[in-house]
């Protein structure tokens, strides 16, 4: 591949997400198409390839792996499935994007990682947020040292409307399906990794959510290395919408990120001032991010760089999540050493 | 042309404007295509056919018209070959999206309509700023009679740079090239016609622009056939940015449409509290309105309903912005009965 | 009178605004002492009096100028006396702080300024909004140069109700009453003055108001001898709330003063964000403005300094407010130079 | 004592906050007046009682206690004296005022309360914060049930620069001096009790804190009765100023409280917005809670009601503050019940 050929994408999962990416790769990402888009239901997938005038819609994903024209894919389908396609996309030399998680497990993720490490394909993990304009300031002005040496992280992160409990059942749990952007946005924006986590958080929202096992209301306090300390709050359910705010606090001063709203418009009558709700869920407020971090793959591979986010990040997280709720059930601060030894050792490790 | 086949474009004009106005309907709106692109430089056609995968690039935007593959037009070449262009593709029975202003004279304005209204085509004016959420969301509010009856309206609208002194010379000045987006948004908002203009203006700018007979700073006073009285702020350069608010008063409540920022941060230290200036520019902050306008020029093509900006409401603009100049010259309140009457009468009018 | 010693003021008016000024005197400004409160209501006076351990109520105000242990007077009875008051004070050598406006007719003005210059005392001018610190802080930063050369000033004045019919009758209109605060804050905000006034006005609020030969309503178009342009809004009726806004665009910047709110909070719901309107009236929003403008009252006397509002002032906004009343009933711009020749001759204009 | 007649206070203490609370019940509080001033600095009991026109300064405060024409007593005497000046003023059947904290250690907390409970007089504890209009607003809407119900409470409170260090010697370190505040204020806003609390805290700002045995930055976790979980985030320096935000968040909406600013003015320049930090400290944020706290204290001897903040509000502060040191000490989640048992069993809790 030359560096002014376009990277032809195969796209495996037509769901929402899937959807979402294959959109952008053929409408908003220069240098790349989209070959091929594969999904169990082959219906989906001729769907939205006829839509984006993608020339091949197939139900087995093997198909992509097995095109010599394919550079890369896209894996949107299920999280138990992300594993096993990671190793065998990364076995068939093909450069891999991931939704998160990679995998609820420690040893399916080391797995994976492995297989990409072996075969030397990039690997980028989909934390979007950190492409989110608000939040790539904040993370710019930290790491320019405009608030001096972080002390305090908030992170507020709160959905509009908990998912169907049927999702929280195989999810792995709040932390692991929600929170897990937030531990990625606490890493990313202190530069310094997680020690320790301690959790408070019960079942506010919805009883059936906790007869799931799970709970629909937390704070998290997280220790880093560098002595920064973090605090998460999240709910399952804000009536005014999706709140994601940060704020970083240090020596020399402190940022924030604030929420985005459809307008700019400030209403005032005999009752007060009234203004935008924040904007309603992921898609409508990360919809640039989601170009961003796409776009930042693509250029990664034409430019063989490292990928802004790479399997280690997606395997912290999980990481984090599971200390997280450890600390939930044992009801005391967890050290990241306490969850299981990875099995995986990436070479910059061992090194 | 059925409802479910695509509404196919020729693209007339491969500039800046152009360029959006092609990108948008290939990307970012459905049920349309675009088959040609024309411009005078026929290398910026090409290359803009090729980017957007667009079948033809011509030099001469008459096989646009002579095609009858072609159900709609989007003139996006020089304001002076507006009027002309729309006579012909109304004789060809293609539908138009114009750029603003149709003409700097009335005569050629009310040619182009009479053309129009003859041929029974559809013609959209360019005012994107009506299409922008903020203002739209005014217009909504101040309709819904949210504020009551609207008295004061408030309009800034101050650019970050002035343009070259070449263009000025032929733009019309700066009520004709600039206010007019104002002067449309004050009908629009208010919902009535403008009765009478009173102009303070000066060279406080740049001197070259007074050389050219222009001025680069104004305050307008607008009186509407309602009772209502708004004004106008304008300047060729604020160092902060494009500065786009308005705010309407009325007797049950007021409504401010506020600048949009391209992040959401604040950051603290110890000189004060700082955040992001506006958008720098029109290409920025009317993003999505340039997306939204074409998407509903297409939508009544589709519906073959009344487009949302009108011939006459391209007319009145000039009209406003004629009164405004002459306020200036005379230095007096001028009624826009003095400007010269008009020779198009359009059917609704005559009636 | 030494530096240490107390000043002594007999205060000519026990109303809403005496009230305020005997209060802010004898409990929130150090170095003063109220000595008499004198008003034609003996019974509001010796209230008044007890309520602040004032030593004498007197009917006549006339017992305050003769009394020689008395330094100083702040008149607040009605706007008819004011002149009257005034000559006979500086007659009896007493400085005198004296509520807007000096009186409704230049001759009075001017024998009242005459009178003041002849007796040598200080006379300053209840302009409160000047010491208010979001107006003040904009005066200092356009002082400063932080915005450049000031191009354009927009104020925003609109009061939460209008006042009784049998004020608006007798106060000189709302030129007179309302705005002429506006033109006062056009004048210190721009440093320059004003050269033409256009107004354009109506009855929007009540038709009471136009039967008492009024307007509730009104854009004042401003243009200062250095060029610049201003604009001031204003409404006898805003539903929200006491509304006072500045900004002043220059070269190299803009400055904004907003409202003020009972709190900074901010309530989220189902339907919206929520916050306070601004302050109710002058009383809430001006507050800090008023002990502020008598304390340097009292500095000036102490240091035996220029007072920061002086006669010329309180003279000047009476004739933008004649010229504003008479662009209005003549439809046209009208220069102030159109306002009849002053007979007060200040001393620093005649050397 | 009639309702008319002013209640006679007797302040004990002259240093910064007896002079405040001296002169807010000197000028800004009626019904009351100030008959003696005592300080163990004879000097600055006589400069204060000077200023203020009150007629007795004296060295020992038991001259106060002795009187009988004194009513009430404002304590401000260093924390050490607090709980035996307020047995002795209860025995001489006094009101009292008395700053935060009560004591150090429980054992004289409860002979204080037991003391006061034992005279049947009226004790406050100077929680200011609460009288403060945005945290007062918070806790109204949350009383109203607007927020539905509490979830989730983030204190954010840091000050603009720490305190000597011969200070955090004998105040009981940041947890009693600092956070005791923000302890009293999540009782209030939640109304309901902490039943556990757990710490994360470090040395950031300065390691001479460190040497003293206390910390300069936390988060701090709070479990209340009621299932809602709250955060407390300090800092002894804040670069920005101090920064006294909250937010709670339910079930309905959420309330946030923002920080106060000495303007409302906005600044646009090439470099971007610019507004004013918060406003300094305590001292300039916390003006008008400091007179309605002492206003409402008054207001309750005179209809002899309860006083808003009561003996025992000052006695669960003091417990959160033991807790959440125990907490950072021993590194795991503290319940209150750990503290020892109160000696002191009020009334309300034997019946």
């Amino acid at each position: 591949m030359t560096p002014k050929d376009n990277i032809r994408f195969g796209v495996i999962g037509a769901g929402r997400i899937g959807k979402l990416h294959a959109q952008n790769l053929t409408t908003r990402i220069s240098g790349v198409e989209v070959a091929t888009i594969a999904d169990v239901d082959l219906k989906a997938a001729q769907t939205l390839a006829e839509n984006l005038h993608v020339p091949l819609a197939v139900e087995d994903y093997h198909t992509i792996l097995l095109d010599p024209g394919i550079d890369a894919v896209a894996i949107c389908s299920s999280t138990d499935t992300h594993a096993k396609i990671i190793c065998e996309a990364a076995q068939a030399r093909k450069h891999i994007f991931c939704e998160k998680p990679i995998a609820l497990d420690l040893g399916h993720i080391d797995s994976a990682l492995q297989a990409v490490q072996n075969a030397g394909v990039k690997l980028q993990i989909g934390f979007n947020r950190r492409f989110d304009p608000n939040f790539r300031k904040v993370h710019s002005l930290v790491e320019e040292g405009k608030i001096g040496t972080p002390h305090i992280l908030r992170i507020t992160s709160r959905d509009p409307a908990p998912p169907p409990i049927s999702y929280i059942k195989v999810s792995g749990g709040m932390f692991l399906d929600m929170t897990i952007h937030d531990f990625d946005m606490a890493r990313y924006l202190i530069g310094s990794e997680v020690e320790e986590v301690c959790t408070a958080a019960g079942v506010m929202v919805d009883p059936a959510i906790g007869e799931a096992y799970d709970v629909d209301t937390a704070v998290i306090t997280l220790r880093f290395t560098n002595g920064a300390i973090g605090t998460i709050d999240n709910s399952r359910k804000a009536v005014y919408g999706y709140d994601q705010r940060i704020e970083v606090f240090g020596s020399n001063g402190m940022i924030q990120a604030n929420n985005n709203t459809p307008d700019q418009d400030i209403y005032f009558n005999a009752e007060g001032v009234h203004s935008a709700k924040p904007l309603y869920f992921f898609l409508e407020r990360y919809l640039e991010a989601y170009i961003a971090e796409m776009a930042e793959f693509v250029q990664s591979i034409h430019e063989d760089t490292d990928p802004p986010v790479i399997g280690l990040d997606g395997r912290m997280a999980v990481v984090i999540g599971m200390a997280a709720k450890k600390s939930y059930l044992e009801h005391r601060p967890i050290r990241l050493s306490e969850i299981t030894t990875p099995i995986f050792q990436p070479e910059s490790y061992t090194e």
